[in-house]
C-alpha cells in the first residue's frame, strides 16, 4: 500500500512541448525492450525505418499586417513563425499523425504560432481572425489523437495556431465548495502540482496526463483512468469561461440546475469550433491518503466483464478498475515492465484512493464481491505495475514505428448487453480487414471507465507497417469505425471527434443533431474561423 | 426500518387528471389541520375566499379544417375542445396559476386538446401544427410550477394542447446494461409501477411525483427528493426519442462519450420549446430491500449544513439528505402530520435505501460523522413522518388558498461557499417585499439535493393574500429572483424556466447562452410552434 501522495508519475516537471516526431519527453523514451522486440519480430518481423526526412515548411502564409497585429496583441516574444515552432504544433499524436511528421508531410503546418498571455488576448486573437478570415486552431498540449488539430485551410487567409500555453494558472481556490479555477494551458501535472499545495487534487489522469491541457480535457471531454472513482472530465467541470468570436460567454450558477439547458454540455466536447476555454472552474477533492492498486485474474474476460458490470451495479466502485482480455493479458500490455513473460487468463487491474478507512472498507467490500465472483487475487504487483506503466504506451508505440510495427489505438462505448457483440465485431473487422493483404494483426483489448449502464471498451492494434501503413490503417480503421456505427455504440468513449471521427458522426447524433451542432457554430462563430472542417459535420 | 418496498405513497393509482383549480387529487384532499389554522390565524388572520368563479371558456379558436386533421390523426375520441378538457389543460400549478384559476380567468386555456398514441402522431401533430401554424403546448401531467404551460398564442392560428398521456408504455427493460425505455405520458408511480415488476425502480421522487411524468421530468431536469442517493433525472437518461418539426431526433449510443457534446442534455431542459420527447431510456436499480429515514437535530442552520457538506464532501452520502432551517423546522412543515408541534433548532432528514448491507454500511458510516459533528439523533419517527408526508404541502397550500394565506415555493442552487449569503439575500428580499405594505410573511428554507460542491435551497413562503395576491406574489418573487442573479445563483434547480423565469435567464447563461437557444430552437423549430414563450429569452 503506498502512502505518498505524490507517485513520480503524477507529478514530475515534463517539457511542454512535445518532440515533433514522437510522443512526449524525448529524455523519457526509451528503445523496444528486447522481450518485445521478440515478440514482434516473430508477429511481424522487423524492418528498418526510413530517416527521417529533412524537409523545409511551406512559407508562411500570412501578411505582414495579421503579423503585426498579433504582435501588437500578445508582444513580438510571443508570435513565432520559425520552422520549429510551426512543426511543433503540426496535428496531434495519432499514429497516422506520427506517420506523416516522419515521412516529412507537414503540410497542416500552421503560418504562426501565437501565444496569448490571458483572456483578453486571446479574444483579441479571435477578432484579428475575424478581421482577416484567419482560421484558427486552439493548442494546448497537442496530445489529439483524432485529428483535431488538423483545420481546413482551403478558403482562409492563412492558419493561427493559437497556443494556450501562457494561459497556466490556477485563479482561485475555493475550499469550502471544493472548487478550483484552472487556465486551460496548464497540463495535467502542472494542475495536480498547483492544486496539491492546497491538499487537493483533481484526479484526472488520461494516458495522455503528462502533456495534455486542462483546457484539451474540457474541450473534448476526456476521462481519465480513474474515471470510476473521480469522474469524467466533464463530471467535474462546474464553470467555463470561453472567448468566442461573438465575446466572452460564462457559464457556471451551481453545481447543476434546471435553467433550461445545461449548456456547460455544449462547452465540453466543442472542440475549439464554438469557443476557446479560457478557465475551467473544476470540482476537486482532497489528496488521497492511501493509493493501491492490485490485480486480480479471471478466467474469461465475460467472467472478468461480469464482476465489473456487478462491483459498479452495486454501488462498490473501485477508483480505478480496467480489465485486459486474453489477448492484452497475454502480452503483458497493460503492465509494460512485464512485457515477454508468460500470462493467461484475464487481468483485472483494481484501484482504491483515499483515506485509510475509505480505502480500507471498499477494498474489503470489492474483494468480497470478486472473490465470491470467482476471481484469483494477484497482490499488488501486478497493480504496482500497472501504474507505474501507466502513462508510458506511447513511448512503447515509437518504439515499435522505429522497429516497422504500426501501433494505433482506438476506443467506443456500449452498454454493458451490447459489449460482447461489438467487441467481436470490431476485432473481426480489424482482423479482417488488416489480413486481406495477407498480413496479419494483433488485436487487444480492455475494457475501462465503468458505468452502471456500460462500459468503454478501449483496442489497441498491431500490424506490420509495410509499404503504405496510411493508406492500410486508414481501411482498418474505418472497418472498425463501421462496426462500432453498426453496433450503434459511440464513435469515441474519450478521444473526441477531430477530422478522423468526423465522418461517422451524424450516424451517431442524426441528421438533426449534426444540424444543430452547425446552428450552434454558425451562432458563435458566423465567419466559421475556430477549427474549421474539425468537429462539425 | 420499513421492509415493504413499495410505500402506499409511491406506488398508489392516482388520476391522470389533476382537479382544474387544486392540486392533484380530490380525494386525497383535507382541510387545513386545526393545529395549522391557528397557527395561520395568528400570524394572518383567516379570510374568506371569493366562490369559485364560473366562467364560460374563450369559443374554440382553430378552424374546422384543424379540427377535422387532428381528427385524421389522432382518432375522433381522441380531439377534444370541451370545456373540461381545455379548462384541465390550461396553465400549471403554481400558486399564481391557482389564483388565476380561481379567479376565472382562464385566459391560456388551449384551444384543443389532442392526445396522440404513439410517436408517428405526435410528429403527424407537428406537422399539422406547422401546416397551419399552430402552437402547440406538450402536456404531461400539468404539475408546472413556472408557466411553461403558458404559451404565447399571439401571432398563432390556434393553440393546441398536445396531451401525452396515452404514451404510456414501458417499451423495454434491459436487465443487464440496467435500462429502461419508458413512453412520456407515465406518471411517475405508472412508471414505478410497471418497473417494479423486473423488481426495477427509478427512484426518482419530486414533490410532484405522484402526478408528473416521465416527459415532464425529463424536459424539465427535474431532480427528486431522493436524488443524493438516485441522482437528477438527467443523470438517469441516457437516451431520447424526440420529435421535432424537422422529423425524428435519437440519441443515446453509450453512457458516456466524447463524441462532441453531450447533446441529450440539450434535450433535457428544453421544456417542449425544440421538440416532444416521445421516448425516454433511463438507468434502472434494483428495488431497494430496505427503507430508513431518520431525523437528526442541529442547534442551527449553519451547523446542520456544514454536516450536510462533510457527508457529501467524504463521499458519504444517504439517499435521502435534506435540512429545514430554524423557521421550518418550528412550523414542522417538513413533517405535516406534527405541524403545530413544538420543535427548535434544526431538523434534518436522512434517509437510506439499499439492501440490508448497504443501508447498514452506510448509515453507520453517517452516523459516525453526523454524531461526531454535534448532531442529535431523533430516531426513525420524524424520518417515517417525513416520508408519509412528503407528497403533501402542495394539498396544504390550496387549504391554505381557501383560507385566505397565500402560499408558494420557489428555489434555486449554489456552492457551498454561497450558501449563507443567498440564503440571508432571498430572505430578506422576501421579507421586505412583502412587508412593504404593512403585511407580513413567513419564510422557510430547507437545503437539500446536496453536491459536493453546492446544493440546493428550497424556501416556502406564506402571507396574506390580500385584495391583490398576484401582483403582491409578483413583486416578492421578482424581488427573490433578483437577489439569486445578485448572488449568481442558478434561477432554479429543479422547477425549470418556463414563462415565469424567462426574464431572468439571460443573466445566468449570458447574452450569448440566449443566443445559443434561441439558434437551436430556429434550426429544429423553424416556425416556431413549440411552446412560444417557454424558456427562450
Amino acid at each position: 500500500m503506498t502512502h505518498d501522495t505524490s507517485s513520480p508519475t503524477t507529478l514530475d516537471a515534463h517539457p511542454r512541448e512535445m518532440h515533433p516526431q514522437r510522443w512526449g519527453d524525448p529524455a523519457a523514451a526509451t528503445p523496444l525492450p528486447e522481450a518485445a522486440r521478440g515478440l514482434v519480430e516473430l508477429a511481424f518481423g522487423l524492418a528498418d525505418t526510413p530517416a527521417t526526412a529533412n524537409v523545409t515548411l511551406a512559407p508562411v502564409g500570412v501578411t505582414d499586417e495579421v503579423l503585426a497585429g498579433l504582435r501588437a496583441i500578445a508582444g513580438p516574444d510571443h508570435v513565432h513563425t520559425d520552422d520549429e515552432s510551426r512543426r511543433l504544433r503540426t496535428r496531434g499524436k495519432s499514429t497516422p499523425d506520427l506517420l506523416r511528421a516522419r515521412a516529412g508531410d507537414l503540410g497542416d503546418a500552421p503560418d504562426v504560432v501565437v501565444r496569448p498571455a490571458d483572456h483578453d488576448e486571446v479574444a483579441a486573437v479571435l477578432a484579428l481572425a475575424v478581421e482577416h478570415h484567419l482560421a484558427v486552431v486552439p493548442f494546448g498540449g497537442g496530445t489529439c489523437v483524432t485529428g483535431g488539430l488538423a483545420a481546413r485551410r482551403d478558403g482562409y487567409a492563412g492558419l493561427v495556431s493559437l497556443d494556450l500555453v501562457r494561459l497556466d494558472a490556477l485563479l482561485e481556490v475555493d475550499e469550502v465548495s471544493m472548487t478550483a479555477t484552472l487556465e486551460p494551458g496548464l497540463r495535467g501535472p502542472e494542475a495536480e502540482a498547483l492544486l496539491a499545495e492546497h491538499g487537493l487534487c483533481l484526479g484526472h489522469y488520461p494516458q495522455s496526463f503528462q502533456h495534455a491541457s486542462i483546457g484539451g480535457f474540457a474541450a473534448t471531454r476526456s476521462s481519465g483512468q480513474s474515471s470510476a472513482g473521480y469522474g469524467r472530465f466533464d463530471q467535474m467541470v462546474v464553470g467555463l469561461r470561453v472567448a468566442t468570436p461573438r465575446g466572452e460567454w460564462r457559464l457556471g450558477s451551481s453545481p447543476a440546475n434546471a435553467a433550461g439547458p445545461d449548456l456547460r454540455q455544449l462547452v465540453l466536447g466543442s472542440e475549439g469550433a464554438f469557443g476557446v476555454i479560457t478557465a475551467v472552474t473544476v470540482r476537486v477533492r482532497r489528496l488521497p491518503e492511501v493509493k493501491v492498486y492490485e490485480g486480480w485474474r479471471w478466467d474469461s474476460f465475460v467472467e472478468g466483464a461480469t464482476a465489473m458490470r456487478t462491483l459498479v451495479q452495486s454501488g462498490l466502485l473501485p477508483t480505478v478498475l480496467r480489465l485486459s482480455d486474453e489477448a492484452e493479458t497475454g502480452l503483458n500490455l497493460a503492465r509494460p515492465d512485464a512485457i515477454g513473460e508468460q500470462a493467461t487468463g484475464c487481468l483485472m487491474i483494481v484501484g482504491h484512493e483515499g483515506t485509510p478507512g475509505q480505502v480500507e472498507a471498499r477494498r474489503a467490500a470489492v474483494t468480497e464481491v470478486l472473490a465470491g465472483l470467482g476471481g484469483t487475487p494477484l497482490g499488488e504487483e501486478p497493480g504496482a505495475s500497472w501504474a507505474h506503466g501507466r502513462f508510458n504506451a506511447p513511448y512503447l508505440r515509437d518504439s515499435m514505428l522505429d522497429v516497422g510495427v504500426l501501433v494505433e489505438t482506438l476506443e467506443t462505448a456500449t452498454f454493458w448487453s451490447k459489449v460482447d457483440a461489438l467487441y467481436a465485431d470490431v476485432r473481426a473487422a480489424l482482423e479482417r480487414e488488416l489480413g486481406a493483404d495477407g498480413g496479419s494483426a494483433i488485436v487487444l483489448c480492455h475494457l475501462s471507465h465503468v458505468y452502471e449502464t456500460g462500459c468503454s471498451l478501449y483496442f489497441t492494434v498491431a500490424t506490420a507497417a509495410g509499404e503504405q501503413p496510411l493508406e492500410r490503417w486508414g481501411r482498418a480503421k474505418a472497418a472498425a469505425n463501421d462496426a462500432i456505427t453498426a453496433n450503434g455504440a459511440t464513435i469515441s468513449h474519450h478521444h473526441a471527434v477531430g477530422t478522423d471521427h468526423r465522418p461517422w458522426l451524424s450516424a451517431e447524433i442524426g441528421d438533426l443533431g449534426a444540424s444543430v451542432l452547425r446552428a450552434v457554430k454558425a451562432d458563435l462563430d458566423p465567419t466559421g474561423i475556430l477549427n474549421p472542417g474539425v468537429l462539425v459535420p
